[in-house]
């Protein structure tokens, strides 16, 4: 990490994904001091995503950054396959990244989640982009999880908005939605990133282009991926483009995206098995009110986030070409 | 209802219930054809409902209008007291109307709603205000009512707003998830007035003061019960007004007030136990691309309405002055 000038510590959870590699490379690039990462099964299986994350890693000249692989299955149900028409067979829309034979850490992820919580007591920060599984199974390990994490960003959920895997579900949360419910219940500072706000930031064709122009071989990967991400997205908005679930949350996780709305709530997870499965109920009744915030409510929920986001995203992943020429320790 | 140009045929299937009196107030002031009223549980029980109705009707002049006693439980639970706290003690705010010692009506809210929907086959216009008990035995009466019945507006749900009995549940719906599951399902033509459009039209004091004003005994009456309306809702608003729920969903079926956005949506309810429990699914994941119908669709879940619906309906309830002096048959 000396490419990084943000010393705070970093561990990111993930489903590499297309949106998930986009929030590496970007992370990358904004200079976030990733200090492990985590690999969970979502939009892909947990090994395919670590190895898509790994691989990514190595073509970003980031190596060095630990991949621990995590949890294949959700706590009640087996791994469904993943979402092979949105992000592709491999996870990252058919692109062949070159194989960088890098090694797994020798932990799990809810173990390596653990042990860094501890090693950056009070500073650690987690970005969870993909199902909560790893992160249930580390607050099981240390029930004093939560008051070692300094914050916990995640993508997911839809509090006022429909969902997406099913009318009122989104995905991460709908694939785990038991181990959703634990972490929403532990005492956290969470700030949640649901549909409300990743569908209003959409990228555009242009940027796309931008992005693919660009010298950097790991963004130029990245470009190539959204190019399937933009043939999906266009059952959703009848044109090529893509929203930008897991980049919006890093960007809000580190800073350099500045929610405009994100009230306190409690939130719930329906973890029955009815039509409401894995759909996050906020309670966002205060908002006749001016949102005052509710005792106990340790979650904040995103509902709207500075315009230009997609602009931040865009530069943040260009730097990346910058960073990757740096020689690493 | 000598009064009236408005041939259509109505029943009207209530809770009474504050803005039930309202609704009901200006559903008459606008001569709309009300063949016959339903009373059920929710705001209050189905007989105080049901006595509220009847003394209304007579203070207005319209005493000959048949009220028929509905059920008092809901489906899979027993009545749950009300909502005294919203409602008064006696469903209309502590207001003593005088008693007309009207009969009730020799056949329930189902068979009424039966008997009617027959006798104006493909004419009968549905509005349930309060929670769908009856609506549900009817359709157990007569499975084809949803081919003799032309249009079911429906107050009640939440579809992209936050809830208001819980954080996704609206208090009609959530009185009876099983009924209300029932009617959604059948295939008739629904409109559905949810919380989404409700509590962005308020009744602010200078409409409740314009109504205290009228001479119609029938409208004092009911501003006086507004005035207990409006106390809860400072609890919700910040502010003493108060929504107009039943008002809207009568005004926009009788075609007085024209919703501007509302989209066919597959609507499911939430019968489940879980914390979504009485909950109104409505898919809109549609909204990304301009709604299109969706294949099988028949409920148009109202998001918007035209900016004026809180005149209309302070114009049409004043109305009601001068319905009252006319000699009735």
């Amino acid at each position: 990490m000396g490419t990084t000038t943000d010393t705070r510590p970093f561990f990111l959870d993930c489903d590499t994904g297309i949106d998930d590699a986009l929030a590496l490379a970007y992370l990358l690039g904004a200079g976030a001091n990733l200090v492990g990462i985590g690999s969970v099964s979502g939009n892909t299986s947990a090994a395919q995503g670590a190895l898509n994350t790994q691989n990514l890693l190595a073509l970003s000249g980031h190596a060095g950054i630990p991949v621990a692989l995590g949890h294949h299955d959700a706590q009640a149900r087996p791994y469904g396959g993943g979402a092979p028409h949105v992000h592709g067979n491999n996870g990252i829309g058919e692109v062949q990244l070159p194989d960088a034979g890098l090694e797994l850490a020798p932990e799990s992820a809810p173990e390596m989640l653990v042990r860094l919580a501890r090693a950056h007591a009070g500073e650690l920060r987690v970005i969870a982009i993909g199902p909560l599984t790893n992160i249930a199974a580390a607050l099981r390990l240390d029930p004093e999880l939560p008051s070692l994490v300094r914050e916990l960003t995640i993508m997911g959920g839809a509090a006022l908005a429909p969902g997406n895997i099913t009318a009122a579900a989104e995905a991460n949360i709908h694939n785990d939605p038991e181990a959703a419910a634990e972490v929403f219940a532990a005492d956290w500072e969470i700030v949640l990133v649901p549909l409300d706000v990743t569908m209003n930031h959409v990228l555009e064709e242009h940027d796309l282009q931008t992005l693919a122009a660009s010298e950097a071989p790991a963004v130029q990967a990245v470009a190539a991926m959204l190019g399937y991400y933009f043939d999906f997205y266009k059952s959703v908005f009848g044109r090529r483009c893509s929203v930008m679930h897991d980049p919006l949350a890093a960007a809000i996780a580190i800073g350099k995206v500045r929610p405009t709305s994100a009230p306190y709530a409690r939130v719930v997870v329906d973890a029955t098995d009815g039509p409401g499965r894995g759909q996050t109920i906020c309670d966002l009744r205060g908002r006749y009110k001016g949102h005052p915030k509710p005792d106990g409510a340790h979650c904040r929920v995103v509902l709207a986030a500075t315009e230009d986001a997609i602009g931040e995203i865009v530069r943040g992943t260009l730097a990346l070409a910058d960073a990757s020429l740096v020689v690493l320790p």
